[in-house]
């Protein structure tokens, strides 16, 4: 596609992630409108139009598309079949409807990655508690839900016996714990022209209790034969979901030197928000860039960066206050993102903090400070 | 003042300026309201407000104003008489109203280094063309009017007694034509605690015809005396005109290595968009912790970058076509910014791209290839 920036973009989810992609959007003229259930999501303001309606509701995605160009997503749980027939229809959605209904099922993405011969740990399917507890000898493990997990929802870890009570009670599956050593993430784009590019590895480090990703180092300390695999590993699975836009995949780095796929998700990334900062071109940016199908960007690092999730402090609900702001902002190399939301709840995502420094030990002091001086209260 | 982004902001000009300070305003969940003249402004879509109507009209600036409670401006040209009675009703204006009302006027700027010992170059004060035309002792000059100039209007160079006839017929004055070595610029920010922060000089280079910043380069090429030079004379500036906000401050670097202030803006300007990916903190960035109190961000150069204007094609009127711009695109460290503007004018600020190098050789050929590849027609 030529470069034109009178395209009328359709965007299913207006959270944080369709707020930055909006951020980056306005360099390029571009119009983009959003649909979102809540009247107050973080793009409201800033998109072209925002339409409140239900995003897995087939008539409203339908009314949505009926005047767009290209449509995307910013979450993955969206109504697919209405996002085909919009296809059909001669619209551009990209990534494609086929793409997301695999990914939004955590099995069948499994399952993909069996067929397709791309690692990923050992897993027997399930369709409900009673199958799931009958897997003793497959202990410990952890069960996810085939459906409606996210944000650590869906997942739980199963250590022993007694823990099977907890057990989910739908369909899903057990998977082998890993015995990891890091998680990582790649972020890849792709357009349709099959131009790929992937962003260097990052490294998560995951809140002990609430299994989101609190903070993560970019790039990732690892040996270049680990970071050669995993940007192939992560250019492998793009190209065999044959997908269009930008895919973040998660990964186990075992114990052993073994890089395993854990899940990916076809969007812009928690795993990629420090390249607004730390790299030339940002995740919001390329991911326009791989749909628009123009040429992707540079994803060279710039300076090593981390990102810390602002989460809402536990035992608060109301009007949010950020505590500590001026402290964290007086330091050098902090950059602030704030998605919009007026009301906090106990580790609501209300922003995250980028965190950039040429020297990994100070950058690790710089995250410490962050995390131990902003907190965010009602 | 607390980080508190609770601030109603009220933004006098709704153009690229305003446009690039709120991008950064999204990150804090700054509310920016916006009142510009024309219904078509850069800001209209992405502002939380935007109010249609003047901004040199008494009433219209004090309506606007009326539930503000913080007040700042991207254009000089703004009724400063309704500033003034606004901040007498206890509202913060940065930069103060006086400040705006001392700049707007280019003969009192130069009377002003004058009477604070700040280096400018030689000038005689003229009331109209009869005026100039006495001033034969003094060619080769520049006649610039005191007031209605903007982006290389209302000044003109009178090189010879033949030239005298364009004279301008209004009051200004005529100011020694400087033999410089180069033109440079320093941004300097300054909060209501007094804090200063300067960014690193950067080099202008101004189209020969249209005395428009064509590109720049930042950091300059200059020694570091010059340098140290430039960045103290910023910070004298800003504090003699107890200013608090932003200021870019153009000097000429003369042969003889002397620094003469040329003019300065009290707002975000031309001279720092290549801040935005150049440098740690960008100038909207800056400009916003410095209206609101907050701490200064850190302004050092992440890499060398190079602005260039993105201008209408001479010839060319109508709706705006970008071509050559995948091909800009596709180089490493290109960054695009479109101002929102759908139609193109001979000569008209459509965008600006931001070219980022490690290389200062690599950076001009890259500069290069975009200033001869890039036409916007129509």
């Amino acid at each position: 596609m030529a470069f034109d920036s009178n395209v009328k973009i359709g965007v299913l989810g207006g959270g944080q992630l369709g707020r930055m992609m909006i951020q980056s959007a306005i360099d390029f003229n571009l119009d983009v409108h959003v649909l979102d259930p809540d009247p107050n999501a973080p793009c409201k303001n800033i998109s072209t139009s925002f339409t409140n309606g239900s995003l897995t509701d087939f008539d409203t995605v339908m009314a949505f598309g009926a005047d767009k160009e290209l449509l995307t997503i910013e979450i993955e749980n969206v109504n697919t079949e209405a996002l085909k027939e919009l296809q059909k229809q001669g619209k551009k959605v990209f990534p494609q409807p086929e793409v997301i209904e695999l990914i939004q099922n955590k099995l069948h993405q499994k399952q993909f990655y069996a067929k397709h011969g791309i690692p990923t740990a050992p897993f027997h399917e399930v369709a409900n508690a009673e199958e799931v507890k009958a897997k003793k000898d497959f202990l410990p493990f952890v069960n996810k839900l085939a459906t409606g997990g996210y944000d650590g929802r869906g997942v739980q870890a199963i250590r022993n016996e007694e823990a099977m009570d907890k057990a989910f009670d739908a369909p899903g599956f057990v998977e082998e714990m890993v015995d990891f050593e890091k998680e990582l993430a790649v972020i890849v784009a792709r357009n349709e022209a099959g131009e790929m590019k992937t962003f260097p590895t990052v490294e998560m480090v995951f809140h002990p209790e609430h299994n989101l990703v609190e903070y993560l180092f970019s790039p990732a300390e690892i040996n270049s034969g680990i970071e050669e695999q995993a940007q192939k590993l992560a250019k492998e699975v793009i190209e065999k979901l044959d997908m269009v836009g930008l895919l973040a995949i998660e990964m186990f780095l075992t114990k052993e030197g073994k890089l395993l796929v854990n899940e990916v998700a076809p969007r812009t990334h928690n795993s990629g928000h420090q390249t607004i900062e730390g790299n030339v071109t940002s995740q919001f940016e390329q991911h326009l860039r791989a749909i628009l199908n123009w040429p992707l960007g540079d994803t060279t690092t710039l300076w090593p960066s981390a990102m810390v999730n602002v989460l809402g402090e536990d035992g608060f609900t109301g009007d949010a206050k950020y505590e500590g702001m001026s402290e964290v902002i007086a330091k050098s190399g902090v950059h602030v993102h704030l998605y919009g939301k007026k009301l906090t709840k106990p580790f609501r995502k209300m922003g995250h903090i980028t965190v950039s420094d040429q020297d990994m030990n100070e950058l690790r002091e710089k995250v410490n400070f962050v995390k131990s001086t902003l907190k965010v209260k009602a």
